[in-house]
């Protein structure tokens, strides 16, 4: 039974590192001693890492980084539990191809131990990182990522400003444009909100909702509370 | 000896289509009598070719598209001049390897053939596409492209807003990204701007400018003018 916690973006505006989900987190790691850390979406993993760790133990669990195990394979089917950190989702999926740790991480969480992921480590939970923000700054083998959940997530959701003169297109012509090509429902996640799974049940966290894209109907906006629909 | 226009958006906010950029291409199309376009950056090729067909004929050129080719390797092989349209660049650069056009059309601009590209058509004549601003809603086989300049171009570029709330990557942030693991230079063009190249000389038109991104130094403004140095 699949124990997951997808968070949008670790800082909302004005407060600190994985602040606003800091009571989530403790929800979801109950009874854990030690998180394994995945911080393959930066390029500095050791500063990453040190982040993690700190944040990590002023709430009192130990964190140990994957990059640093001898065996990460190993380390990856061992942990108790994972957090997989933000930053670049392409960068994210090609390491963890490289290091074949795709499926021994979506094999864990469909097992039942405690997944949590913030922006890029929460996008790599949907079927494909195909709605994610961020540039292809590195080539994956593949789109396809851990597909723990049926829908795809765009993270750091962002309205249309009606007041812009920008003529790029806007994060909902961006999602439309996804599904003129590809058939999975796209949550919007927008920052402060994240999406805890149990099993069959899912519920939406936090003020800011969400704004929920199906192929061929219009978008609509969803409010913290049950979003179980999504996994069916 | 190649002849490139390369422009960052094909409309600017209060102008209609290619308004702004309307002398730049009169001008690279001088003695040209019909433009084959590449419409592949959209789902709907139909209805984009007609929306650059209007646009082409009322500046008194005729324009073919290449989607309504018998075989449009050879249209394209033959064609006087190439207008590639933006859309999603993933798109585009799928389409154009699973039609066999990237080389065609990457011989025919190194030859001296006129392109004009915008957005989509423009980060395409880069090493990659891994500058792009899209979604990637598409798994292209590869993301390199037409290679025809040695920079990176990322079109639509948007100076940091310093009101914002918002945590997400600024665009200056994810080109730094692009540099942790790519050597090119990137020319953060604005929309309003664009480049003309003709052989070896290469000049920034209007009044927006760009942002010079180079690996290891800070970013630097470029205002209209000489800008050869980027093709060295």
């Amino acid at each position: 039974m699949r124990r997951l916690l997808l968070v949008s973006s670790s800082r909302v505006f004005g407060t600190g590192y994985l602040d606003h989900c800091e009571e989530e987190i403790r929800d979801l790691f109950q009874g854990v001693r030690r998180v394994l850390f995945v911080p393959y979406a930066q390029k500095d993993v050791d500063a990453y890492a040190r982040l993690a760790q700190e944040r990590f133990e002023s709430l009192g669990f130990g964190l140990d980084s994957v990059h640093q195990a001898a065996d990460p394979r190993a380390a990856a089917r061992s942990a108790e539990a994972i957090f997989t950190g933000g930053g670049n989702t392409f960068l994210l999926l090609t390491r963890l191809y490289e290091h074949g740790l795709v499926r021994v991480l979506a094999e864990g969480a469909r097992g039942g131990r405690p997944y949590l992921g913030t922006s890029a480590g929460t996008v790599i939970c949907g079927p494909t990182i195909k709605t994610t923000n961020d540039m292809p700054i590195i080539y994956p083998p593949t789109f396809e990522a851990l597909d723990l959940v049926p829908f795809n997530i765009n993270p750091h959701y962002l309205d249309p400003d009606p007041t812009s003169h920008h003529m790029g297109e806007t994060r909902e012509t961006r999602i439309r444009e996804f599904h003129e090509h590809n058939h999975p429902a796209v949550l919007g996640l927008r920052e402060g909100s994240m999406v805890r799974v149990d099993g069959d049940r899912a519920r939406l966290i936090g003020a800011p909702g969400a704004r929920l894209f199906q192929r061929g109907r219009p978008p609509e906006e969803r409010t913290a509370g049950d979003v179980s629909d999504l996994l069916s």
